[in-house]
């Protein structure tokens, strides 16, 4: 399993989709957006923080488990922290494998793990 | 549901995400790639045909059944046609929803109704 991790306070650019291999047959990339409403209340952004060297070794865990488990080839994590205004990515994710099943398993099952024990907190400001 | 459907012979170009509103919480973009391997045999390339007036009316009639079933907000579909190599896209398929499961749901009923009575067909030539 190829991993990337980054955490940038800049705004994601999605990188050029990278094939580790001529087997590939499914990339799936997630963009995760801040949304404007949040509990009834009109946000203009919020604001992410990372423990970053703790939220590596946590991703990587996952990653390795996730992509041993659903057979995924390579899978690409940025986070953006600081200010992300509303309509901007917080999140980007890409997994790659062979077949299309294995790639949204793997990214449903990392977004899930992600919201659970990754330190990355947001705060409305 | 927004619905943008495309046939090009050309290599497919993800074009840039549109949020069409304040409230997308989620875009997933999924590439289809052409693998090498196909019944122990190695393929430099498929050759994609489409009858494209039928097809964009059953494309239609199911991307507006899944983005009433799952919630989703968008959906841009682009195929490629003619010969399309090894390692390159012959599909490319982006859903904007609210939240992530609405869209990862979707991607996965829109492939599978994709090859289920879609007018795409593939050849090894």
């Amino acid at each position: 399993m190829q991993i990337d991790i980054q955490f940038t306070d800049h705004p994601i650019v999605a990188p050029k989709l990278d094939l580790p291999s001529r087997e590939i047959g499914a990339a799936v990339e997630f963009h995760g957006i801040v949304r404007e409403m949040e509990n009834d209340r009109a946000l203009t952004g919020l604001f992410y923080e990372a423990y970053e060297p703790m939220a590596r070794r946590v991703l990587e865990k996952h990653f390795v488990e996730l992509g041993a488990l659903h057979g995924c080839v390579a899978v690409r994590f940025i986070h953006r922290t600081g200010w992300v205004p509303v309509c901007e990515a917080s999140l980007y994710l890409s997994v790659v494998s062979s077949h299309r099943r294995e790639a949204l398993l793997f990214l449903a099952d990392a977004i899930d793990r992600l919201k659970l024990d990754v330190p990355i907190w947001k705060r409305v400001v």
